[in-house]
C-alpha cells in the first residue's frame, strides 16, 4: 500500500510517500511544495491546489494521511494554514484518494510508542523505521513521512496489524 | 461593474451579484451554495470548489468581494469555515477574478455609514440601496449582497467615488 503523508501549511507543505506492508515500510519519495512569501494568500492557495493535484497524480497513493489542525498561540498563522489545509483536502478528494487524519499525539504514539514523545524522538524513529541514512529535509517532509507511517501502523489503514515477534528496526 | 459578494461558510455560502455604477447599484442575482451536514468535510470542500467555480463562470463578475475571517467563540466552526474560505479564494483565483476582502466593520461602514451598525440596520440598508421589495433569504445571501455593495462603495473598486448630491435611496 502506497501511503502519502502530507504536513499542511501555506508556505511549505511537506510530503512523504512510503510503501507499507504489514509492519515493514520503505520510503519512496519525499519533498515539499513551497509558495513565495510575497504573493497574496489566494495566489498561494491556487498554486498549492495545482501542485498538490499534480503531485497526487504523479505519486498515485492508495491513501493520504494528513495532520489534523490544532491552533497554537499564533491564530493568524493558524487561519492561513486552515485555508491551505482546505485546499489540500479538496485536492485529495478531487483525485479520489481516501483521506485519513491524525493528531500530532496519534503520530507520536504510532511512530515511537509514546504519545508525548519529543519531536526529535519522532524524527529518529521515522529515520530508523524507514531505514534512512539521514533525516529528510526540510522538517516538514520528515513530518509527512511520520504521518504516512502513522497511517500504516493504524487500524484504519486496513493493513494486517499483526505485530512481528521482533520489530525489524 | 459586476460585483459578486461571497459570505464564506462550509454549510451555507451566500452569494449576491450586483451591477454597480457610481453610487447606483442593482441586484442581478443572489442565492446560496449549500452542502449536506452528513458528508465529511473534504467532500463538502470539493463540492464547494466545484459549485463556486461553476457559479463564477456563470455569473462572470468583474470583481469578487469576500468577508475576512474573524474567530469568535467557536474555534471548531472557525477552523472549518477557514478551510472552506481557502477553497473559495482558490476558486476565485482559478477563475481569474480580482478578489477583495472586507471586515464586517468595513461592510457596516460602507453600507450604513456606521461601522458598528446592528445586523438589522445593514440588512435594511442593503434592501433599500438595491431597491428590493423584500430582504433576500437566506441571511447569508443578504450578507453577500452587502459585501458586494461594500466593494462598490470602496475606493479599491476603482469605480468613480463622487458622491451624488442626494443619495437615491
Amino acid at each position: 500500500m502506497r501511503i502519502l503523508g502530507i504536513d499542511p501549511g501555506y508556505a511549505t507543505i511537506g510530503f512523504g510517500l512510503i510503501e507499507a506492508e504489514r509492519w515493514n515500510a520503505r520510503m519512496l519519495s519525499y519533498g515539499a511544495i513551497t509558495t513565495p512569501a510575497g504573493l497574496p494568500l489566494s495566489r498561494r492557495l491556487y498554486q498549492i491546489s495545482r501542485d498538490a493535484e499534480e503531485l497526487i497524480g504523479k505519486l498515485q497513493p492508495d491513501a493520504i494521511s494528513i495532520e489534523e489542525l490544532f491552533f497554537n498561540t499564533n491564530i493568524t498563522t493558524g487561519i492561513a494554514v486552515a485555508h491551505a489545509r482546505g485546499v489540500l483536502l479538496c485536492a485529495a478528494e478531487k483525485c479520489g484518494v481516501p483521506l485519513f487524519e491524525y493528531t500530532p499525539g496519534q503520530v507520536k504514539l504510532a511512530v515511537t510508542g509514546y504519545g508525548k514523545a519529543e519531536k526529535r524522538q519522532v524524527m529518529d524513529m521515522t529515520k530508523r523505521l524507514l531505514h534512512l541514512a539521514a533525516l529528510p529535509r526540510p522538517d516538514d517532509a520528515a513530518d509527512a513521512l511520520a504521518l504516512a507511517l502513522c497511517h500504516a501502523r493504524s487500524s484504519t489503514s486496513q493493513l494486517p496489524q499483526t505485530k512481528p515477534e521482533r520489530e525489524t528496526i
